[in-house]
């Protein structure tokens, strides 16, 4: 891929806002999240922000930045974070997270720049700064736009419900615009109509107060490790469906007609094992593998720790043992009304000899946008004018808690344009983002505001 | 307690002992442990061996000291380990593990001495040298004695069966004499007649090639936390018994006279629960507290660990979990062989999905030694002599896998003369070995001499 000054000139701006390690889920890292925050509002500003704010809040700063061009015309709110994921396993990255290089890929022959948070979201956001930025300096910015940047996505927003709540006005807007989600491939763009909501929880189970010689006690006391991985066992049956009580009594069974939309999307079994190394696939019985990951809900522990896990070996019974868990919901599941039946469960579960203790992470509700509405009109004539291809609806299975919190809060619906790949690597070692999307994704933001504004004044 | 010059002379030498942080575990204190079979072998000499000697190892050096007074005297083997179980974790202990201090207790009113290692078994050990020391200089002595202390009783005594087969006639003697067990109380004493084996693994399941973003990937994917929690519950069916297909084949049920012995054993289970802070018991039916502990199998999982287990949440499908899992075994139960019961068990349960790696420790067979042997009188009448009580044959639920080793490769029978107690915290935070036991220990092992010599010449 040959690029000119100016794209060279982006890269190494993107470069600079990757280098920062804005870890949001560790609080060692709480200045950088700050330095974060304030190179992503110096850059509104410096690109066509008529003002801009960085608001505290209780954990890591909100930012905004705004350009109104005219009363009559329609506003567009973009939504990024400019937090990351913890790198780790860091032995597993090839170069270092936090040091950003471009090298060719497979799927990236033009080159794909590497670093955690490329993608997610830094890239994707980046996309949106740049379009603004060139829209502004040639004069076609027909929106007005505001942008709303926060540092907790990755540790579940919980300082954007107050903000929205308190900033209802000056959010006003007519569609909010996000990418932070995938398409199907450079060949075939998409557009994700649907999103899994999240339930998160820490369960830590207690037995003896210390921890005991294994040999001494053993056979005769509770040890929190089996019975952990008991209770953990018991939330799956046979068929791999989630066994707690009224679990998917609001899931609606998707139709014959979307079962038929999921399997247009190329798909291949084969190619989807290897690029993730699995031998197999297992899932809800009854369901497609396309299905499973996006419109069926699931539940997955995403860390587990107890006793001795240094070298060799030693014979304890730990005292406590501990699980991360968390489910992904689908319409019209309630991530509170979920979270509380699996604490009930958990508890009628756990023999008597144990302590349970739960501990709360904030989720996210489910959330699904109409392909009628003129915001995804606009995303699809955008997409279909750059790539030459109509793009694909299809349900994403991650989760933006705060999309339905845009909804309930703020009234308004929202388009997710994802450029980045699930290849990308998001949430894991060797975090890219393929420079082909990220020019393409400029050129496409830039349609979606040329047709959004002719939509809206036809 | 009011103490001598002699007796606060041998606390003092004891702390030395202690401070030396030889944990076997750890290579990162490799030269610690060398540091401790130095220490131990100068003193065997100061205190009357005619010749010692460290052989260096694969792993760790075993220290040998012998004195021999006449070829027409029994020759008594004493066995002990230098090496300590890691002292983790840290923060659970009330002063520094390798900082020895004597600290009065419920228990102990007359003080212990709190350090790693403190009992389990430098203490224990410490209580034969000084035993020895008097009786040289006074002149009693009336066996030859030999000393045999390892390093690597904690990671499994892999280089002792080696040791023991090259140096047959060097070590050939009438009894082996062994302080790494505990007493019921110091009201009561106790002579552990039996051992449980040991056999220890490292199963890890891997899933994904790499951590996957669980929303992207959740539900149709193998989670390698979810499916070794799985694996982990299978293995105890609801009776608790372990499942391991012919687990149970060579186990003999103890005989009504055996449970009868046992059920005189002073145990209130209220006492049990609270000096361990428990709930409730739980273990295989049909069996009670002190009969499970001791003359059951069972299996345990050590240690468990995978995925994101640090601060806040993170959404992981982890590539990988593993966890450290043993089992305790009873006659006639072979290490060896239900090693590969459960390994081909295990790989008969896991889906195609995943893959399997188990990574095999050294284990240790179970031991029983005769209440009509000398050994075992001679031990008896020294207790009775000292402690003016019976003491009582119990089964020890731990494992010294060497005691078998010494009865396989030598064809000699150990005799357990434990002075520690259950409450000590051998492998816990604030372990610690009480006055009272060290003391009474050093009269005890004098007079088991002096009946061993007599039985055997009588």
């Amino acid at each position: 891929m040959n690029l000119d000054s100016t794209q060279n000139n982006y890269l190494e701006q993107l470069k600079c806002f990757l280098e920062i390690p804005s870890i949001s889920a560790d609080s060692k890292y709480n200045q950088e999240v700050q330095k974060a925050a304030l190179w992503i509002a110096e850059e509104l500003k410096n690109t066509g922000c008529t003002k801009t704010e960085i608001t505290q809040t209780k954990r890591h700063p909100i930012v905004y930045g705004e350009r109104i061009i005219g009363n009559d015309l329609p506003t567009v709110l973009v939504y990024g974070h400019y937090d990351v994921q913890p790198p780790d396993p860091l032995e597993l990255w090839d170069s270092d997270p936090f040091k950003p290089i471009i090298k060719k890929t497979k799927i990236h022959p033009e080159g794909a720049i590497f670093a955690r948070g490329a993608c997610d979201d830094k890239g994707q956001l980046f996309v949106h700064v740049k379009a603004f930025e060139e829209m502004v300096a040639n004069n076609t910015l027909k929106c007005n736009v505001k942008f709303l940047i926060e540092g907790e996505e990755e540790v579940a927003s919980e300082s954007l419900e107050p903000y929205l709540k308190e900033r209802k006005k000056q959010l006003e807007a007519d569609i909010i615009l996000i990418s932070d989600t995938a398409m199907i491939s450079n060949a075939q763009p998409s557009i994700v109509t649907g999103l899994r909501g999240l339930s998160y929880f820490e369960v830590t189970l207690t037995g003896p107060s210390i921890d005991l010689h294994s040999g001494v006690y053993g056979g005769a006391v509770p040890n929190p490790i089996n019975l952990l991985s008991d209770l953990i066992s018991k939330l799956h049956d046979n068929n791999q469906k989630v066994t707690i009580p009224g679990f998917y009594d609001k899931v609606v069974e998707i139709s014959d007609e979307e079962k038929k939309e999921i399997s247009k999307v190329p798909f291949d079994i084969i190619d989807f094992n290897k690029s993730i190394g699995i031998k197999g696939i297992i899932g809800e019985s009854g369901y497609t593998t396309q299905e499973r990951k996006s419109t069926r809900p699931c539940l997955d522990v995403n860390g587990i720790w107890g006793g001795y896990i240094d070298e060799g070996s030693k014979t304890v019974i730990p005292s406590r043992a501990s699980a991360k868990l968390s489910m992904r919901l689908v319409p019209f599941q309630d991530w509170k009304e979920i979270g509380s039946s699996l604490k009930s469960y958990l508890e009628s579960l756990i023999p008597n000899c144990v302590k349970l203790d739960i501990k709360d992470f904030p989720g996210g509700n489910p959330y699904v946008v109409s392909r009628e509405s003129t915001g995804y009109k606009a995303a699809y004539l955008a997409y279909k004018d750059v790539f030459g291809v109509d793009p694909v609806a299809i349900r994403g299975g991650g989760s933006i808690p705060i999309v339905s919190n845009f909804e309930t809060v703020l009234g308004l619906k929202t388009i997710l344009m994802g450029f980045g790949l699930d290849s990308d690597a998001i949430h894991s070692p060797n975090e890219h983002f393929g420079l082909f999307n990220f020019f393409t994704g400029i050129e496409t933001v830039k349609q979606f505001y040329h047709h959004f504004s002719q939509l809206y004044h036809p």
